[in-house]
């Protein structure tokens, strides 16, 4: 078998181990439980290859053997499964009003969910110390439950270039700033690698791998905080643009007379649908969560008032969405955050918009759903970013 | 060399060899002028199946011998180029007021570059056997000089789905047609493949390949004509959508109190900054091109209405990039159709607006510029689609 590439090869051998270690764990992962046998028939690897690359993983404590046997001719052959237990992937997520971290096993199982107010502070430096604490916490935690952390990935609202770092996070007045820098100091160097990247994309990393659509090729995710952003899957992968800047839809006007927008003009779509339109108000002057959910109950209770807010904001929200369901023919556009407890009231209308703008006859079939990974998506994507990191090679050395 | 996908892998021996065959064409397409020692050293294949490969190129007419020879340690090597002199491949556009067709060699050097005024017609029947009798002419031509066509692929503006059926072109009143088919037979199975793509789509493909920033791998091409599209390329390919349809940017609404868009709805983008904006009048009341020429020799001596006219579409059509850019963060926006003769009272109003909504600092860098492929993008484009065939396998047969 040749490759279609035309550059050249690797040449290094561990390179080569490496890589083949990351094709049979992600057999394993996504076959399990399978045999030695298996693996070989379907990588084109030879079995003495597999043997030897399966003890490995199995010294690393990141495969085991279980007691199953297949029902085969010859020998039966002993099965094998996702390890893993001694290892953590942890995410954060740090937005306006809070702060969420989930950890997960190597099959990305949720082995702890938080969720803290939070307000970003005055500055970067009090928001990492806040941030830092929390983490400080988790990995304690892991290390109780004697977890080694595979690496940490950090969901900001906000531009982040692909080196990491965050160069616009409006909406918690951040700029330029290094936060995975900042934080491995502010850790003391914990001996894992710490990445950082923007909500909406780890958000629709983990609807990808773990939400009611995993597995979709054209995704999207609209986060629904006090800023309205996109992450953007198609042809499989995330798609971050040339900088690493893609998704920005918040700013997108809808009305050039419409409501005022902090960024100066009217009627964006963020001043339109998002959090702050739910409320009525400023949200930086808002207890945000405690108002949401007042919201949810009065909309319960039928109050015309709230009933009418939101079927606004859905109007909005669904005008938004049609351009994205128009521009890029997703499956399915996942609304996230805040949005999915007000989903019951917004999606109406939501759906009346994509039906009545979507060029495609039927919306293309593309669907609008709330998100089933609840508030914590980001979070959860963050720890779906690490996971993908060991899939592709980043495996941890022998315990 | 293992690869690193899970799946089964490709039993069959033709289908290893035309890969490889592929692999050495592409690599001379290239690296021109190579020797076979350079493909073997790139590709990873041993020199006796490079020798073998190259001959079966050589027997097929796409690769031939240079007298060339460089200057290295040992005997001097024969060198390698492109041939493809007895090859053609074809473009044809079909659009609201006019069919364009362009044919390149095997290299992507045009051979013919024609542009006929056409409307539509009052069926799909009636501009099938318009467009067929154009496409009758091109490949006669071609058989004049003795090429064989390697394929034809036809931009429509709509959707168009991944088979290739023309789902929607609003502008042409085209819905579910079959153009592929309906062309096959009008040209009597004329050997060749004929395929149909959106027209955004294809003249994405011929800036990626032909046009002054060919190779970049975040690109997005809009057309300029009675509707607005887009062309998406992202991380080095055009992406799609699920079912073919991406690209629609051409409703998104700017203005709720806009001026009437066909669409039923006001202020779209089509309405605000399609070539109908331009020229004041329904183009399809309009003689467009003999139009754009006026409205450029007035904008040309300076006349107020005309310049005032050009600005403000050019701040819509800002609008609609800002959009695009904010959503997808590519390296450059290639503005296309009747937008490139109109580019030099466009642009500032464009820049502008692009400077002003886009959140990265610096626009993120990217650029807005008119395309330099003229009016043919999208043929020449189809041109492309035929070469990027030949490219990935698809090889014509030993004359």
């Amino acid at each position: 078998m040749i490759t279609s590439t035309t550059g050249p090869q690797p040449a290094d051998f561990a390179d080569v181990r490496a890589t083949n270690l990351a094709v049979v764990l992600r057999f394993v992962r996504e076959h399990a439980p399978c045999s030695r046998a298996d693996i070989a028939a379907s990588t084109g690897l030879n079995k003495a290859t597999v043997s030897s690359l399966v003890a490995d993983l199995i010294d690393r404590r990141l495969v085991r053997e279980t007691g199953l046997t297949e029902n085969r001719v010859g020998r039966p052959a002993t099965m094998l499964v996702l390890d893993g237990s001694p290892y953590a992937a942890i995410g954060v997520e740090i937005n306006v009003d809070f702060v969420s971290a989930v950890a997960t096993d190597l099959a990305g199982e949720r082995l702890l969910t938080w969720r803290r107010a939070f307000s970003g502070g005055d500055s970067v430096n009090q928001g990492i110390a806040g941030v830092g604490a929390i983490i400080r916490r988790v990995v304690g935690r892991m290390a109780k439950e004697e977890r080694q952390v595979l690496g940490l990935a950090v969901a900001v609202p906000g531009l982040v270039d692909v080196q990491g770092t965050v160069r616009i996070a409006p909406n918690l007045g951040w700029r330029d700033a290094d936060i995975g820098g900042d934080l491995t100091k502010a850790l003391r160097d914990p001996g894992f690698p710490i990445q950082v990247d923007n909500d909406a994309n780890l958000a629709a990393l983990a609807e990808q791998r773990f939400g009611a659509h995993a597995g979709a090729s054209d995704l999207i995710y609209l986060t629904g905080e006090v800023g309205v952003g996109a992450g953007v899957i198609l042809d499989g992968r995330l798609r971050r643009g040339r900088l690493g800047f893609s998704g920005e839809i918040g700013h997108v006007q809808l009305d050039p007379d419409g409501p005022a927008c902090h960024c100066g003009r009217r009627g964006c779509l963020e001043a339109m649908a998002g959090i702050g339109a739910v409320l009525g108000k400023d949200p930086s002057q808002a207890e945000i969560q405690m108002e949401v959910e007042e919201s949810v109950r009065l909309a319960r209770a039928g109050d015309p008032a709230t009933l009418a807010t939101l079927e606004s904001v859905g109007h909005s929200l669904g005008k938004g969405v049609s351009a994205l369901v128009n521009l890029l023919d997703p499956e399915v556009v996942i609304l996230g955050g805040y949005y999915v407890p007000l989903a019951p009231w917004l999606l109406p209308a939501v759906h009346e918009e994509v039906r009545d703008r979507v060029i495609a006859s039927g919306s293309g079939g593309c669907q609008v759903v709330a998100s089933t990974l609840g508030h914590d998506a980001a979070a959860l994507g963050g720890a779906a970013r690490v996971l993908d990191s060991v899939d592709s090679g980043r495996l941890p050395r022998v315990p």
